[in-house]
């Protein structure tokens, strides 16, 4: 198994591995290994993950739907360290598998990305990047996106750099992006919104699924995910059929990564998280009410045009108010 | 009007007026005379009470709930300025008219309490001072109580650098010190939270004022309250009143103050108030809950001693299943 270990194709955040360098691996058939990040964060975060996979007051509900299954750690050789020095890779449940054509956004949570008793340098370090970057207005930012094409497969992924430097227009456009099935262009913002419905609403839609995470995260005093994730995954062509009439769902997947900074509660909800939580669902649940609005005008201008029709066919005396 | 001008006697945030310091002032007949600010802040405040009173999207039941009313800006001789050099004041309701001996919270609202687009000294110092108290770790800090004592009239109010101390079991214990009937001491915590059940629970009171508020701040984007503080004010002898049996509500008070950082929204939901907010709703209903649990216990308890008693008296051939 271990001979079929390949880069994720569809990485959207974190380094990339290579020959020379560490990074996740995916077996192809379900599992994804992530190398324990250096220092203490790597050997912080695998604990996590044996610590909430074990913790009797997590809701199993809340751990199945919105967290990776954790399935202990494995010391893999790696195309880093072709030469028999294995290294100690997480391994969890592959989000993306089962997806012919996964659309992914990596969403860092949380206005402050620093645990509140770091040491000050961090801090500092943390606090310029969530000033430069939406986190400190928005309450999150955008670190990873890609989006293929249903019909030609074609690949839409903005750099790191492009990311870092969007301010809230960009924040909302890229999440609009991430539901379109074309480019847009500079007019309005030409995007269609095609798959909003069937990827962001609806009974399993991430804003659905956001609304339960944030039940949660009222009530839950036990871990603060300081810059932590919230991962999305929809099949490009699943959601396209689910937008067609008559279509199902979309199959879209909410999941919480990276927890190389999470702190015990101590008692405390999570308000830094669950604020960001708030305002992403704000956003997202604009652009559903939105395409909700368009339907309806649509339907409304549709509507008007066949009474229109039938009045010029003098199937009415006079044309009936819409 | 102007000569019946006095500092309120439940002040418990803020700088206090004096004859040689400016401070705010009440007429006894209803008004509060807030100075402005010096540099910018004072008129960044009134000018948020003019717009904040006048705008079509506030709804007027948040308005008129939660916040002050603005009765303008008035020049004031004041005992700081004697000789006449009137200074601007913002005028408002006094939070506090009418209650004959009010009990007094004032809870700064946010983990984070500077604006993201502040100059980076001031962030510096706020930052310093949110990491010091409580503000980053709970989203939220108490920076002023005033408890009075319904039979003796005793005043209970820790000093400004008590608070500033105080940790979460410090902020637990005064938020129960805020609605119990005694000092309490070492043991448990020694406090009885008579009053948890008037002032914090039921219809009217601050747990279900605040989740109102809540739901407003979870949709609107109009305005960021950064350091704004939550007044809680109920009068002590009414609050006693309500607990007893057959009592009604208790006329507990909760109003946003202090808005000299308030930025605009732009669309953004403010992901820093909320947080907080949550954060103190979970605190305040932790207590209602374990006020709730205590009742239970004494009832149960209650009702199995009358039990015994009863077949002890030989009316049951066995002690009845509690």
């Amino acid at each position: 198994m271990a001979s079929d270990l390949r880069p994720p194709e569809h990485q959207v955040a974190g380094h990339r591995a290579s020959t020379d360098k560490l990074g996740p691996l995916v077996d192809g058939e379900g599992l994804f290994y992530k190398p324990l990040q250096a220092g203490e964060r790597g050997e912080h975060e695998a604990a996590f993950y044996a610590a909430f996979s074990a913790h009797p007051a997590v809701p199993p509900s809340v751990r199945d739907a919105f967290f990776p299954r954790f399935h202990g750690t494995r010391l893999l050789p790696t195309p880093a360290s072709p030469a028999g020095a294995p290294y100690p890779h997480i391994v969890l449940d592959d989000l993306l598998a089962g997806l012919p054509s996964p659309c992914v956004a990596d969403v860092k949570i949380g206005a402050c990305t620093w645990p509140p008793r770091s040491p000050d340098p961090y801090v500092a370090k943390c606090l310029a990047k969530d000033r430069e970057t939406t986190s400190a207005l928005l309450g999150f930012r955008v670190s990873g996106v890609r989006v293929v094409d249903a019909q030609g497969g074609a690949v839409w992924r903005p750099d790191r750099s492009e990311l870092k430097a969007m301010d809230t227009a960009g924040v909302r456009r890229v999440l609009r992006r991430y539901v379109s099935t074309c480019d847009g262009d500079g007019d309005g913002d030409g995007l269609d919104c095609a798959l909003a419905a069937a990827v962001y609403g609806g009974e399993g839609g991430v804003l659905a699924q956001l609304r339960e995470l944030k039940a949660w995260f009222e009530e839950q005093t036990l871990y603060h995910f300081y810059s932590a994730s919230i991962l999305f995954g929809y099949d490009a062509n699943a959601a396209a059929a689910a937008s067609a009439p008559g279509g199902g769902g979309g199959g879209v997947r909410v999941k919480l990564v990276d927890f190389a900074h999470v702190d015990e509660g101590e008692g405390v909800i999570d308000h830094n998280f669950l604020g960001g939580l708030c305002s992403l669902i704000k956003f997202i649940g604009d652009i559903v009410a939105e395409v909700q609005r368009c339907v309806l005008a649509n339907v409304t201008h549709k509507c008007h045009q066949m009474k229109r029709q039938l009045f010029e066919r003098g199937n009415f005396t006079e044309l009936p108010v819409t």
